[in-house]
């Protein structure tokens, strides 16, 4: 149950309306900062090159380096956006080998940026990959090309002549998608009762995302009541900690100061605190371990393995507990399950990625399951 | 004496300009932060639905939960602002029962986000609200609203499709505006001889803004002449200082390092250092309590009051410290008293909100004035 | 050989476009931060007279009073800006006697803000000043003039105004360009062998610029070849330190967390860290003083001088580590030296800035030469 976006999400009465013309749109999202003037430099050479472009900047102010992190709001972003050329550089290979590329996606968009994997997950939830094609034209860039500097260079002019209808293939040669570089993205675990996961961003209010989506966790121990209480172990190299924390649907929902598990707004678990950071006054920081439970897991001893599947045995689990049969939860980057299922028609035809099947579409294959037992 | 902005603040040349069909205008103001994708998101929703919007993002990085600074900037704002939709979205009650709103003020704009304060000294500002609508219809709202960013799907889309001409009635029913929650505002007491205020906000330089206008002031001892000395007493959870500085109209007319009080560009009363932060050299925090005299007040002793209305007997002062009879310095945010005597005509035509009488107007009530017995 | 780009640096084919009717383009850099709305209130005054303006935001985070580094920022944004009208604005003596002023410049940009040097370097970059006018009539600024704001009152509107193409002197009346302040701007001192500069600007990804472009270092030493090491003595209020680093032409280049010397995307010399922070890791901060060799100097020892001039006698030294005779490194603010030789005819002309001689230009002198021996 791959679900992707080949139509725009907005509002019904938008969607309805005929606007021949509109203007071409852009958007920008790299780890350049606020105070330098890499980014608005990216948005004026778009403007110097596609007068009329709408350009949306999604952010300029990802951590340095952090390429997951910006595949990640890439990601979040990406059915929101118009159907246009979308930039991203985050780019600590700059200036060595590492290709420059352009991918058109199966809702029409482009995706443009670096191959180091940051424009995967955003290409798969936008339907897939038509095709790619490397940014090498000189027509297409700019006269000169800094070892430093490919978003004012190379990607932003690539992005502003697609955004004007240049065709992709005017950008240099095709490239075989699949040997475009995948990102190492910690895919979730999904056990009979236990929900296997870890932290994957800290956002500005101290949110605490998980790499599982809601889905994941209903697919471990099936749906859950409003302010049910789930078990979070937290492993780090600190080590290792317990909560008991709420299911609820809003941070409003607990009061000030206390701590909740939660759906954010793209789908995606959430540990926060109404009001407060739960970074902070949970101590909870990237990339730690974060194992699920609808019981209490037993206390940690020694160097204990701190997960031993041979305790979740479903035969041995209450299976009120556990989630339905069937699911697959490492079908690929799926934001959805659950809340979705009511999506009306128009938004997502149902019909696939290349409705019409006139045109061959790759999607990132999903990235295996990790072993549990190497650590 | 309320002063309200019926028309934009612009330059004579182009208020004189004919400019049929102007693009729909939209501001966004949040405490989103600038290194999520939220804000970009917002603006993607409204390029989506209003692809010709000219978007300005007044600020994404209010301090988090802070409605008061929010409405303060909005309410700075307002006047500079062409006519238009404008976003407001501080609400730490997202998903709770608080309503989602949008209203019309005398000058024609619509200000949309949640129903907690927020948008009240704004509306004030732009001459008052005409009618109030709750943002409810699904044709107007993305197809699924999360349960924590209603910004991107309820109030970008509201005010996407109230920038493009769609009837505010459109959105759902209407409110009684009286039923909309006031912001909890504190406001500054005048009395003879003496300006009791407290610290609101403290901007990026470490200038530091109080809650009452330069007309509180010269209600309270008159016009001040430049360079004059006036007496600051601070009061706050640290205990009680006392500072003179001069009454001068700008930094650069005190030397480096040096502090000073000044009438802010918004007309209001500003503590500052030049070149330096008064909020950092004078230990000024926000919500301080702050009394500003014409000549020293007597030192405090003990647990005694730290403002004894006795002493300030009018009878008992020199009359030309006391500002003019009859100011009522409680009439409403009126930012403007003194200086903008002289606007010209066409700023602001002196005929109220509503010019033709035709539309009921409603302004919030001036908030109750604080009980000085009560801390 | 002072090169200037009197057309504005693009891609081939944008270059070959016919774009009748462009929109106005302004471009806006303060220090006026993200969380205040003074950023946004400018764009909005621009956007209430000039509706189909572009504008871009180079940067508002310049940190506070530093004219110089918002000069730096622009000088760097300015050939990637398309020709329109560029307000920058940090401005610690706003409200003084300061004048404020536009400029035309040979490629046929406005160039807004205050006359404190700001505007200098990007004016000599865009080809030297045509003419400049002072900003006083009342027809072009709002109709009140605040005392600590003219970027909202003063500088935006006049931009707006001649973005739509209202004649600069309708602005206020002629000043002669020689009145104008210069900025105290660090000029390198090159001699045989040594290269002599200083730290003017730590990025936000903590690399760390120098006063020096690279046509500078090869002035004085010749071309370096990829991974060839130079001698970097630092000299500041907390010693002296000697660094080996490696010439190279990007971050990737070098194994992450190692130093290296490389030519940044403007043509500056800069000392980073791959992945890492420079100014950090090297603690290196703004003005410190940067002496670069080819070969070790010799210690310091007791209170000698850091840099004796007799050592360096050119008929003492291997010519094979000098620079080319005759190069003149002062001539003025010449960022492409070197790299930008195989500049497309298309993109600079060569025929200067004032092609048919018709109009006086007027360029920033070079500021004189330091004295090495006045310390």
């Amino acid at each position: 149950m791959v679900r992707t976006f080949t139509r725009t999400i907005t509002t019904p009465a938008a969607a309805r309306m005929v606007r021949p013309g509109s203007r071409p749109f852009l958007s920008l999202l790299t780890d350049f900062g606020s105070r330098d003037p890499s980014a608005g430099i990216m948005r004026a050479v778009v403007l110097g090159i596609c007068p009329e472009a709408a350009i949306v900047d999604i952010s300029h102010d990802v951590e340095k380096y952090r390429v997951r992190d910006a595949a990640l709001l890439l990601w979040s972003a990406a059915p929101y956006l118009p159907v246009g050329a979308h930039v991203a550089v985050v780019d600590p290979g700059v200036g060595t080998e590492r290709r420059a590329v352009a991918m058109e996606t199966a809702r029409g968009d482009h995706l443009v940026g670096p191959d180091n994997g940051l424009l995967m997950p955003a290409a798969a939830r936008l339907g897939g990959i038509v095709r790619v094609h490397q940014l090498d034209s000189p027509q297409y860039r700019l006269p000169v090309i800094s070892s430093s500097f490919h978003g004012r260079d190379i990607f932003a002019p690539a992005a502003a002549h697609l955004a004007m209808g240049v065709p992709l293939e005017f950008m240099g040669p095709a490239i075989d998608p699949r040997s475009l570089r995948m990102l190492d993205w910690p895919e979730p675990q999904v056990h009979p009762g236990v929900l296997v996961s870890s932290v994957i961003y800290l956002d500005t209010f101290g949110n605490v995302k998980l790499s599982a989506l809601v889905g994941h966790l209903f697919g471990a121990m099936g749906q859950l009541g409003m302010g049910e209480p789930v078990f979070v172990r937290v492993t780090d190299a600190q080590g290792t900690s317990d909560l008991e924390l709420n299911w609820v649907d809003t941070f409003g929902n607990v009061p000030p100061g206390q701590a909740l598990v939660y759906e954010d707004s793209y789908g995606r678990l959430t540990i926060a605190v109404n009001q407060g950071s739960a970074a902070e006054l949970l101590s909870l920081r990237e990339d730690a371990e974060v194992v699920i439970t609808r019981l209490p897991l037993p206390p940690v001893m020694g160097d204990q393995q701190w997960f031993d599947p041979s305790l979740m045995d479903p035969s041995r689990m209450d299976p009120s507990l556990m989630g339905p049969a069937g699911y697959d939860p490492n079908a690929g980057y799926d934001p959805n399950a659950g809340q979705w299922q009511q999506t009306p028609d128009w938004l997502d035809d149902g019909r696939g990625p290349s409705p019409d099947g006139s045109e061959p579409v790759w999607s990132p294959p999903p990235t295996p399951e990790p072993d549990p037992t190497a650590r």
